[in-house]
């Protein structure tokens, strides 16, 4: 298996049964040199931004979604932690306020896309207005059809005016959710990260993997491929993250602008 | 001298004359210790940002000026690299935009100011608006006057609300500038950096430090302080800024909130 399986490009044969949160295709079995391969990609991607960003051209999304403790935030932390700050923008979408509700689901999310030469990290997006939405049948079958139509749409405005798109599921297996919720309770200095709010959600764990099958199904394409990213092993998750955003920038094959001929005769007084 | 003899916190005896662009105060002298001294810091603000963010209730605003080249990019990139980068966010401010200039000019300043448990980064700021546009007589001397009134006023309103200001003016010399300006042009792989407007900027020299010292001398305040952080030389630059914001945080003192006594009944499914 390579990295080519775990993207899908189509709703066509995509089960999310045929993918264990549990392999490990990119580990060593070693964790020193995993962790050494990760610290390389991560020196690379960031060698890649700044040229990125120089090259003011293009533009790349990064969307991460993945059950609660599945390492959205951890991934941001591993994987671009080594980034210059000013090359990369994190932003995290909450339950939406009054404002925002007020709004079509996409407003919110459409004026934090990201401008030329610049790397956008969403952690959560419009995603979850098919997801927690559809769960708790806060919207119907026909509305949610609606919305996956709405986002097609939506991201192939993106992509049609110059916005590279990765989206990445962290598919984690309710066994490692429990063990990560149980780790947190155990350590006091954590207990400001729970919720007792995510035992309830916890509670609707079947029907979150079936949402996310179908969002992920109806909004899969070529020109906005998800991700599969085996999760419970967090230096698997980091490094596969890694590997896909190298894969993406070979592709993208970002350059620096010409230099300037006219700047040879410039004298600084 | 100590790090107070460059925090200025009110008009009284303010000269920028009597700081020198080349001063090494912090300086061991040897460039490898400089540097190990600048990774253990920016390991202990990492470490000192993670609680701040966890305690979720004071904000922490920084805001860097100077000239171009004086390093305000090169500040954030290495002092802030090791951060999280979900613990610190960047906003560069460029030239307005109409939708901006239809505004006042703290509109789109106070839309990004941090919340609660946020550090945000200003790359250049509202202080352009009494610099540049005083510099080319964009504005009078009593307009002037009415926006640092404003500027002091939108500032308390920060401060009494939970922010901790930190702005650092970093002071680089002209010859100093010179000899950066030249290593750009040297260098095809920077010209993109390179604006030849911006030496037209550098004709202005005499009139950005007067200024910069009449907008500091007016705006330096007990609860938002500026400091004269000697630029010349980048690591002496980077390492004082790391101190003031230990300092900052040695103030503060950040705590992780209370553990949770309810979790310890909770049980996870």
């Amino acid at each position: 298996m390579t990295l080519d399986d775990f993207r899908i490009t189509s709703s066509k044969k995509f089960s999310l049964a045929n993918f264990d949160p549990g392999s490990k295709l990119l580990s060593s079995g070693d964790k020193q040199t995993d962790e050494e391969r990760l610290a390389a990609l991560s020196d690379h991607l960031d060698a890649q931004q700044d040229v990125f960003y120089a090259e003011h051209r293009r533009k790349l999304l990064v969307i991460l979604q993945g059950m609660d403790t599945s390492g959205k935030d951890g991934t941001v932390r591993s994987v671009f932690r080594s980034f210059d700050p000013l090359g990369i923008r994190v932003v995290g979408f909450k339950a939406p306020t009054p404002d925002e509700l007020a709004h079509d689901f996409l407003w919110r999310v459409h004026a934090q896309v990201p401008r030329v030469g610049e790397i956008v990290m969403f952690n959560r997006s419009h995603y979850e207005d098919v997801l927690i939405t559809r769960v708790h049948g806060w919207i119907d079958e026909a509305e949610c059809e609606r919305r996956y139509k709405q986002i097609r749409a939506f991201e192939s405005l993106l992509t049609e005016t110059g916005t590279t798109i990765v989206k990445c599921f962290l598919h984690l297996s309710k066994d490692e959710q429990k063990a990560r919720l149980e780790a947190r309770i155990a350590d006091p200095q954590k207990h400001w990260k729970f919720d007792v709010q995510d035992l309830a959600e916890r509670k609707y764990w079947g029907k979150y993997q079936e949402a996310y099958e179908a969002a992920i199904a109806a909004t899969a394409t070529p020109a906005s491929p998800w991700y599969i990213v085996p999760a419970d092993s967090k230096i698997h998750r980091n490094l596969m993250v890694a590997e896909i955003m190298a894969d993406v920038f070979r592709q993208l094959k970002p350059e620096y602008p010409p230099p300037k001929p006219e700047l040879a005769k410039v004298k600084v007084e």
